[in-house]
């Protein structure tokens, strides 16, 4: 099976084909949110250096948050679109569980974690065990000292992943490291494997209708927002 | 400090950019030897769509080997023509010692790979102890029970990377695992990170002189040997 992963719910824009369980191509763009003018090119070239003909694709598989706005819907958009063009079966995958993918070794309790703003965390716990994802606990939005608490119950050496490099110069207890910088972050790699996982080709054939997971609300929102303050602070 | 990486040591074509120590764009394909044609677009696109210019470029990091001819005979001419042309400096990684940035975690021993060809491999044992990468034993070629015995000393759990995949199928001992797939082959973000913790600014000014160090020989020399037995069977 030919998967093609498109990972765009943080500041990274990532891109991946994935034959049979093996990664042949990623292409990870972390340079902040340009994803709406990156990510096409970034598809387009990875086809043509892989040779992969468009018919060859089986599945699209797509993150779909918790993440912002603008890349989820982008990332979504995208694969929605080509699912539909190219006729192939999409599956959306959880953005922290595809964490969990990037580091894919047993003892270690894995909690990945997105920025949820104000202060806050999205957080899930999982462990690699007999080869097999387990989650450890749901996602939940939690402060930095529930976060380290709801770790600390496992008594096991654990890493952090995602967007938690605001803890790197804290102090973290010894139990718990970040993962390494080039194994943080998301990765459409991750998707890709995640989706192997969990695709069912049946419910996979509907290709509207995914509901992403969002953290931030989009731009517009925000400004309509900061505009409607702004002018009753004005009529005042 | 910029740093754009090359690895072609094997069958992986990657390019990568770090900048001050996070990898901002990483660009790997696995579908065989096409690096000749495939290399310098993939660096170029990414130079592209990271807004890199050249002239902002400080290092070339370029995996030296063990590899194969062809692969890194690209890898370093590039590299050096790069360098040449933009007035940066040049630094050669090891490719196995680059292998072990693929998993920077504590408590675990790291033996990457590469195929040394007749049932042989090259090999060498790493361990990251208090965040530095520490070589347990050097690279030596040897037979598979060799490679086994020399891992088993350590008592430890140990992980098998690079090209180390004809070992899947086989009775690997418990204490032995092969490192994920998405983490097991070379990569150009890995030699981007090997290069930071050795690079020498003065020494790394000389651009030309770099010996990569081969496993396979050019196919022109295969043939050429392949050729002449053929001769001197006709004429006998």
């Amino acid at each position: 099976m030919l998967t093609l992963a498109i990972e765009t719910a943080t500041k990274v824009c990532s891109a991946a084909l994935c034959r049979d369980g093996e990664i042949i191509a990623a292409y990870d763009v972390n340079t902040g949110m340009t994803h709406s003018e990156g990510l096409l090119p970034q598809l387009e070239q990875l086809l043509q250096r892989t040779g992969v003909q468009k018919n060859e694709i089986d599945l699209l598989a797509v993150s779909m948050g918790p993440g912002s706005f603008t890349g989820l819907r982008i990332g979504l958009a995208t694969a929605e679109a080509m699912a539909y063009s190219w006729q192939c079966c999409l599956h959306g995958v959880d953005t922290l569980e595809a964490l969990a993918y990037n580091i894919q070794l047993e003892g270690i309790v894995l909690s990945p974690v997105l920025d949820a703003q104000k202060g806050n965390y999205y957080q899930a716990l999982f462990q690699w065990q007999d080869g097999r994802l387990t989650k450890l606990a749901a996602t939940e939005v939690v402060s930095k000292e529930q976060l380290l608490e709801r770790i600390a119950v496992y008594g096991t050496l654990a890493l952090l992943l995602g967007e938690c490099s605001r803890l790197d110069g804290q102090e973290l207890p010894g139990w718990l490291r970040l993962a390494p910088q080039n194994l943080r972050m998301p990765k459409a790699s991750s998707v890709a494997l995640a989706a192997l996982d969990s695709f069912d080709a049946e419910a996979d054939r509907k290709i509207f209708g995914l509901e992403p997971y969002y953290i931030r609300r989009s731009e517009a929102e925000e400004l309509w927002e900061k505009r409607q303050k702004e002018l009753s602070a004005s009529e005042k």
